[in-house]
């Protein structure tokens, strides 16, 4: 029986009556097949599944972005029903954040290159928000696709150093037939984005094969992957990168494990994806 | 039976078994009459007592007031035993800060003024190693001085909007009889600058009297106490405020709640203190 909640006290109440350890799924909403894995691998692993519906307004740089972000609440709610999900919190943003909120939770090194840079206060918004989530529920898990591969280093990285109770799971992509990673952005895909979109992923599988046949230069490694996106007209590349797996740094030389990264704009849409190398 | 203990690990371990609820008082170590007030409103709250003792490196803003800061542990194991604390976790920098620690809590506005202006990136720290400590230890109560009165604001800021488990609590400010607020600082005043500090409270005092006779003008208020504070010639202010007790911002009229405080060097030392009025 899945029950909806609003407010933190409900969400409180509700939580001191479950069976641990308590699985987290932290969502924007516009739940996808992504989500729907996660929530499988909850369901697997504790006994209470806990998701949360919110669009996090702290962590779109730009206000268009996050008026424009998809929503369809009632479509959500029968995915975590149908998935199973006890509880869902889907609160208003004055119970995310409190009258007179004024707390900032920023990570270092890590959250500086890729998204970060390119998305200025985007990584402030969602440690602070997850630190809130993490702080609530307590749970003893909670899952993340590795899609936002940054994002769940980032969020692991501050969960250890604030001591928050929550270890942080993070769970394969899920993609299209075609190698479109799942995301909840693709919805603003027109026809012709949509058909181009699988360059992305093809990129990186070049990035890989490349890295397959013995080829550890990270300058050759991101060339390879920009000579891929470039056969597609509709991709704009904000950036490629071929980093360290740890630090993100980007690297020389590839000598132990990489993530290779990757955000395109096709139209008014950034997609984002990765490989993690080997 | 007071346990001494040095790991996260041990801490926990420790936590696991103790009856709640859990009263933690975080302390910079050597121990005064204020500490001791905090512990014994601590026996009094909860069913087992924490007191942490940890110099926090990052809250000194300069690195030789951190490695001046006095330090006694022994005495300090000693008066926590005296006062019949639970446990004590006197970390390492290390224990407290894992590996490739990078996070950083900051509060908004409440942190910039007065201490926060003087003493740059001083909130962060608390603010950072108060979260770490929270998370930690998930005391159900965490009791500070209100002489530290900025202090208790920005962390409860920070405790509410990151939904800690901590409720925090405020206590009175214990003083010498000549109305010294007590601080760890106090030992290093040479003999005359010890003679002379009591002028913090006096001016204080001088600032309440002029409020309990009607004086509403904040400026007439904050005059009241540099006047007094300008009798004592080794005095050297720092800043004499009259701030909103919510959102301390400096008044103009005293119509509510409002924080008289002052930071008032003595030689080498800075001494702080308020009075809250009414």
């Amino acid at each position: 029986m899945t029950r909806v909640l609003r407010t933190r006290v409900e969400l409180s109440q509700a939580l001191a009556a479950v069976e641990r350890p308590v699985g987290l799924v932290p969502t924007m909403g516009w739940l996808h097949e992504g989500h729907r894995s996660l929530l499988r691998r909850a369901r697997g692993a504790d006994a209470t599944t806990v998701v949360t519906i919110f669009v996090n307004p702290r962590q779109f740089n730009q206000a268009s972005d996050y008026t424009r972000y998809p929503r369809d609440e009632g479509r959500d709610l029968a995915i975590c029903a149908e998935e199973g999900a006890d509880l869902i919190w889907a609160p208003s943003v004055d119970e995310v954040y409190v009258p007179g909120f004024d707390t900032t939770v920023s990570v270092g090194a890590v959250a500086e290159p890729l998204e970060g840079a390119a998305r200025p206060g985007h990584f402030e918004g969602v440690a602070t928000v997850v630190a809130i989530l993490f702080g609530l529920v307590r749970a003893e898990h909670a899952y993340f696709g590795q899609k936002d591969a940054q994002q769940v280093m980032v969020i692991r990285r501050m969960a250890l150093d604030l001591a928050l109770p929550t270890e942080v799971v993070a769970c394969p992509t899920v993609r299209e037939p075609d190698g479109l990673a799942l995301s909840s952005r693709n919805v603003h895909l027109a026809p012709p984005e949509r058909a181009a979109a699988p360059i992305l992923h093809a990129a990186l599988l070049a990035g890989r094969a490349a890295w397959e046949r013995g080829e550890r230069s990270a300058k050759a490694l991101r060339s390879e992957m920009q000579r891929v996106l470039a056969t597609e007209p509709m991709a704009r590349p904000d950036y490629v990168s071929c980093a360290d797996a740890e630090t993100l740094r980007e690297l020389d030389r590839v000598d132990g494990p990489c993530l290779l990264s990757l955000a395109v704009w096709l139209g008014a849409t950034r997609l984002i994806d990765n490989e993690l190398l080997p």
